[in-house]
């Protein structure tokens, strides 16, 4: 909503924000506790900021490229730390090739947009799971959690988890990925069914939260989401495209994994136990630089995009 | 992400839910105030309960009609008060036809369309304030507030009055306009600058409530924000379009009260201070029906997609 400044002038400087920080802090804690930060800094400074050794590259395996028949490419950080099943099947349908003349077939304004093979009765890869266990949440113990540490509208506590936006319920010892916006999660009927993964959908819109529990999220669009995002709206009940015609094919799907090595996109995501995401945390909930007027001091679970970057281009 | 279940199959019956509301509640109480309800209840049916007296017809002076060139409507509803200055300048925009020749010239995703003349250098209309003032927040009391009775992580309160999401702090007696999905703001540069509603912009996105308090906010689209959310995300820095081929081309802006009566589009809000509102929030916090295995028992302001409806068609 700035007019057209330029992105430079946006922030104060790298080194400024960050001196500032330390000689506020005192020694070090442990870096995946929230870090109360006096004053005011820009969250691409912390980013900046950022060590090599903040970041942590996503695997090959998983990462699924979704090609569409335009040229646009869609890059996906699976999670089988929360949804091992569904991401399994979801990389035996990539390597199968079954996703051949599957197509974006829903987008739904401000919610989802879904794709695959819109429930023809395609026989299902060898081993692909049928009916997956409701991988809806898992336990707290294991994940290295950073609280948001504001409050949230739908989890007794959120924060982040391996580079991953999460709710959770530490009397339960439970946590869960949330539904925030280029999510990815497993189209599914009504309970007891799960999804299988054949069907897909991306977040789009404003977080849709109350999905979160109900729906097996298995990832996040960490490339390519305007491909999805900027598609035409369905006009059918839910967003469904009416006509086949409408359908925007998907030319394949494979993971990087499966792409000659010189030619797999690479991408780093910043670790959430990294004092840097700290940092950036802190950023997005008192914005500074020359624009903002009032901080917020706080900030929302899904506003908080956990920072990725390309590597090698 | 249900995969396509009939949207009838989504409810329970409309009856049912109201009538095992009004058993749980008791004596009614005053309708702006939270009310507690056991049991869940489909937003949908909340809406399809709601009398005609709980909805207001936006009137014809805070209708903006926005006609793209390739024939798509953005139908704004303005909200002089909260903004009185920087509505008053719009309205003259309007009446004078000065955005003739304007486009959308920024798509950035995940954030905001904006649209204008992109800073040439037209003269402004006659009666338009150059300089507002900074109507960014405005005293709480005249407001019907309905607190949303959940946390918010942007203000000390957060709810709805006269159908707008809002941001309040009691202490202050100051209230606020949130930055939810389809809110229209006012362009600016830096402070104290806060543009005289030449260049508009919607959210597409992610609620960026930082904005809140920081922008004047006009506004929300209540129909067509597809045509604008849907458009090619910019490639340029913050989603500017670099090339002018690629602005998307307004053919006229119009307030609904310069159009014949017989063409003016009507649209009614529901009122956020009726029971109907209280059961869809309701609703929206606890979402029943045969596909929700656990309702969220909450929800966030922005979440709370306040209800409207075209009449006459």
């Amino acid at each position: 909503m700035r007019r057209r400044l330029s992105v430079a002038a946006l922030g104060m400087s790298l080194v400024c924000g960050v001196a500032a920080v330390a000689a506020a802090r005192g020694p070090a804690r442990a870096a995946w506790l929230p870090v109360p930060i006096a004053g005011a800094i820009q969250p691409a400074d912390a980013i900046r900021a950022a060590a090599p050794s903040d970041w942590r590259e996503v695997a090959p395996d998983d990462l699924l490229i979704v090609e569409l028949r335009d040229g646009a490419r869609v890059a996906i950080e699976l999670a089988p730390e929360f949804a091992p099943v569904h991401v399994a099947n979801i990389r035996r349908f990539a390597r199968s090739g079954w996703w051949q003349d599957a197509a974006v077939y829903r987008v739904q304004d401000d919610y989802v947009a879904q794709w695959g093979l819109n429930e023809t009765k395609k026989p299902l890869p060898d081993g692909v799971v049928a009916a997956p266990p409701a991988e809806y949440e898992r336990p707290l113990a294991g994940l290295r959690l950073r609280p948001l540490g504001f409050p949230d509208s739908y989890a007794p506590m959120a924060g982040h988890a391996g580079g991953w936006p999460v709710g959770y319920d530490p009397g339960r010892g439970r946590a869960w990925l949330a539904h925030c916006y280029a999510m990815v999660g497993v189209s599914r009927d009504l309970a007891p069914d799960t999804g299988s993964g054949a069907e897909l959908y991306a977040v789009i819109g404003h977080a849709p939260r109350h999905l979160d529990r109900n729906i097996a999220l298995v990832g996040r669009v960490i490339d390519g989401i305007g491909a999805l995002s900027a598609l035409p709206r369905g006009t059918g009940d839910l967003g469904f495209y009416t006509d086949r015609k409408s359908d925007v094919p998907i030319a394949r799907v494979r993971l990087a994994s499966e792409m000659p090595a010189s030619e797999r996109p690479r991408y780093e995501v910043l670790r959430s136990d990294s004092r840097a995401f700290s940092l950036y945390v802190t950023g997005r909930a008192n914005r500074g630089g020359d624009f903002f007027r009032v901080p917020a001091g706080g900030v929302d679970l899904c506003n908080v995009t956990v920072p990725v970057r390309r590597k090698g281009v």
